[in-house]
């Protein structure tokens, strides 16, 4: 019996998710298994570069889950500083090139996973490109990062003072997630920190009356925030390093700056052989991750589009957690199992210092561009019994469809406990639940961690009056 | 119009509940509410008071949500420290006397609340009504267990040696959440804590396998628990006071003796005219939270049995959280508006000092004694990401049906948010979910909360494993 042979495109989440998977179900003797990865890292989690940056996380191998000789120890013929730069569709082989060497060579397959990640958006502006301006989205970013905070005397957390004539200024551009994450490291590592935000609050993925809240957060934290900031250029001073950022009315002195604007799904590789790509850029798959219309292709992991399950259409969410699900899927499938994707609700959580923002579902915008006619409620209350030591204040904002009081969206920002209490609502839309079912969910409750209304139920209550009061207006 | 009468026979979460949200649907020129509670107070947080002997809740009074002064300003005719004492289903009135002046009066209804909640289990043992032995279903219990600690010098948290001449003993007798709660509280005061659990592991709602990981980390805390320890006697010091408690095998010698051993429904009112129970000598009541075959009374809160929905039949389960939604629902109905309770998934959680117990649907035995056949899987993993500060081993234990996949139960303990996250097994149980189709759940993913597969997803993929292997054997 000759093996059948699995190439990967991508060594990172989805790409070794899956060929571990494959690897479990199938010996070398049935499977050889080939992954190209032109980085110099595998497996490594990319959510926490803002983590090692600020300092919480102290060395950066900690956030490699598996490295590339832990791969080949499971006969995983894995080929790091390795790009595959050609798929041959009907020839079933890639090309790849190989970045040490400079050689270059074609890799037969009966089943390809092209798990390419996504890359980050940068637009290009003058001085985009000077030393001082950082992505975070690899491991290698990060480290740029670290060098040039070395530089800037900001290595040490709290070295610097952040007033005074020896202030360091970090400038971040975007407030999504990776832009306030990067804000609380830069924090840390004791920089003045700028956000410079094109929206009208931060955190764009909430509604603006929930960005608001962030933003008045993030003032309280000493993080200056500014909305409706569109970059113009980056200024560079006397050593060729970056000195300034532009805006259109203003300009922000910056000793560093993170770009934290978002990524697109890396797919240059398949829209170069026709495979077919959605509304978003991500490559479009059926529920067993294969690429549509072609049996012996999958894709998985930030070069996909992922169905919305709330919207009905698809989406693009470059996410850890995705990823990995996405690679665990197509493993079992490439190598004879089964496992399907059914989608995403649109789950996100995350932090800037102790301010937890979470959100899952729709926002208004979001159900308003697909139709979707829905009332909403906000309420605020606590993490735990209001007598309870340490309970904070947590706002919870939940949307719900016109007349029929489905659930829609929650979005949450609070502390203490905030965050994942929108998994409650991530289960419930999955499930198709109405915020009137909603109200007798039971939830753990015991005064340490839950009011004996716990804020989920809460805003279902007020959601449940706001359905039945649009009904009969 | 004459006003209806409504008469509430008990003062706190249901019963308060339901009048309150009665009066927030119907004027007093249209429903009169009067209200019999035969103790010194209205709707306090029972859950509460174990915080407050432990001092992490400062003073009493901030356990009670709402005041009998604040319900009068609302319009609701609350008799304090008046029992009711018989019940005229026929001639629609209630008799009550009145505890301060010893006076008897009848008061006629057209619609009754019975809220008449639950009392503790108190084993008729010698001994067991001497001075130091204290049950903690009231805040007068509490109260009495704060003044005896005084007694024993044990007032101010921390005062008391716990080795040495000088020591305090505390003996709690019984295991579940109100013992290892008031485990954690004498402890807090500064005593030596011994806990006497008749069962095989400490918290019984648990199966044996996960509450031997509460034992071991009680043991790390500091706490002996006894197992297998069934009380035969209170002993009693030449003070009169209580000075040991023994069991069959030994005696341990206490200062304090804290009870914790469960709590039955108070319906011996309802009863008396043949009212409905249920095995677990709950009232019965329909969706609408009205006893059965009466038209004009409702019961609600811990004297009920509650619909478990998983197991197909009632249970009696004493918990503010249900207590309060049954109130809610119960004033909506009496006022003429709607509401209904579907019933319970049996989700509860619990701490001792910092570890989180929670559990959710069916143990092992649950299942069985209503003939479910199921599998089983236990994982370990940590709250957050591995690499993350501060990331606690927690444990996850899931049962899901033989071939059908449905999930049945979920149990942790853990640190660090590990009981919250019982949460998502609540609304997976209550949407009838399949252990397959919780694996690709899209659940808040940050380092700070999560790994990457939240600790229930990958309990959730064992479990999917557990379930095909099982089908095939």
């Amino acid at each position: 019996m000759t093996a059948e042979r699995l190439v990967v495109i991508g060594g990172d989440a989805a790409g070794m998710s899956a060929a571990s998977q494959a690897r479990r179900l199938k010996s070398p003797d049935e499977l050889s298994i080939t992954a190209f990865e032109r980085g110099h890292f595998t497996s490594y989690s990319a959510c926490g570069i803002p983590y090692w940056v600020g300092g919480d996380v102290e060395r950066r191998d900690e956030l490699i889950a598996r490295t590339p000789e832990e791969h080949r120890a499971r006969d995983i013929d894995l080929r790091m500083r390795t790009e595959v730069t050609e798929i041959d569709v009907a020839g079933q082989r890639v090309r790849s090139l190989d970045r040490a060497s400079g050689e270059r060579a074609w890799t037969g397959f009966d089943k390809l996973v092209i798990a390419t990640g996504a890359r980050p958006v940068r637009p290009s502006l003058p001085g985009m490109d000077a030393p001082g301006v950082h992505g975070v989205q690899t491991l290698d970013d990060g480290q740029a990062l670290l060098d040039s905070l070395d530089r800037a005397g900001a290595r040490e957390p709290g070295m610097i003072r952040t007033e005074g004539p020896e202030v360091r200024r970090a400038v971040v551009v975007g407030a999504g997630y990776i832009g306030v994450e990067m804000a609380e490291a830069m924090l840390k590592r004791g920089l003045a920190v700028t956000v410079l935000n094109r929206g009208e609050q931060p955190m764009a993925t909430l509604d603006p009356d929930m960005g608001r809240l962030v933003h008045d957060a993030m003032d309280a934290l000493g993080i200056t925030t500014v909305n409706r900031a569109e970059v113009t250029a980056i200024r560079t001073g006397p050593d060729g390093r970056v000195s300034a950022v532009e805006t259109a009315d203003s300009s922000y002195p910056a000793d560093v700056v993170v770009l934290g604007i978002g990524v697109e799904p890396e797919t240059a590789l398949a829209r170069a052989v026709g495979l077919p790509v959605g509304p978003h850029g991500g490559l479009l798959t059926d529920l067993s991750m294969r690429v549509a219309g072609h049996d012996n292709i999958w894709a998985g992991g930030d070069c996909v589009e992922v169905l919305d399950l709330v919207a009905g259409r698809t989406r693009h969410i470059a996410l850890g957690t995705h990823a990995n699900k996405h690679g665990q899927i197509i493993g079992s499938n490439v190598a004879g199992g089964y496992g399907t994707f059914p989608g995403v609700v649109g789950t996100a959580v995350s932090k800037v210092c102790d301010l937890e923002i979470a959100r899952t579902g729709l926002r208004e915008k979001d159900a308003r561009a697909v139709g979707l006619r829905f009332v909403t409620a906000t309420i605020e209350s606590t993490g735990r019994a209001g007598y309870y030591p340490g309970a904070r204040p947590m706002t919870v904002k939940m949307l719900a469809e016109y007349r029929t009081g489905r659930l829609l969206g929650v979005q949450i920002v609070g502390r203490d406990g905030a965050a994942k209490r929108v998994d409650v609502a991530a289960v419930a839309l999955t499930a198709g639940m109405t915020v009137e079912r909603m109200t007798s969910l039971d939830l753990g409750y015991a005064p340490p961690f839950s009011p004996v209304w716990d804020p989920v139920l809460v805003a279902a209550r007020k959601a449940v009056t706001a359905v039945r009061e649009a009904g009969t207006a």
